[in-house]
């Protein structure tokens, strides 16, 4: 069974995120000045191969861990669909 | 009030992800066999000073179609939590 698994990979809290800086420094420029703050990371979305969700979940973890994260600098979470 | 806004960017689903393309690479060498589609896109977490939800979606949508996305290659769409 194919499982569509979301991993969301953000920066970590503690660290800047220089792109969502320069990002805000753009909406002021565009007169959006309603958005107090902006942080980006990366939306993944996997189509994984697995007998039940826990199993796709726990391959979607070790793909995290392994290769879609910087665990120094970000954290994921990660739902399956 | 603030509230907490998340814009997901994917590309679209009828073009290439070469981002994509290239962790799918990597987790074959890393011996992950059973993912068979990634897509990478953004994760988007916005806090907005807004009078209601309503309002918040309204300027994250117009953030999204000024400098967010690029609505020739990417979808967008917006969760007020």
């Amino acid at each position: 069974m194919t499982f569509s698994v979301q991993v969301k990979v953000m920066p970590l809290k503690e660290l800047l995120d220089p792109q969502g800086k320069a990002v805000m420094g753009g909406l002021q420029n565009l007169g959006i000045n309603s958005i107090t703050d902006i942080r980006i990371g990366k939306n993944i979305t996997l189509q994984v191969e697995a007998g039940s969700a826990d199993q796709a979940k726990q391959v979607a973890e070790e793909a995290s861990r392994k290769l879609l994260a910087n665990p120094v600098m970000e954290t994921f979470e990660i739902v399956v669909n």
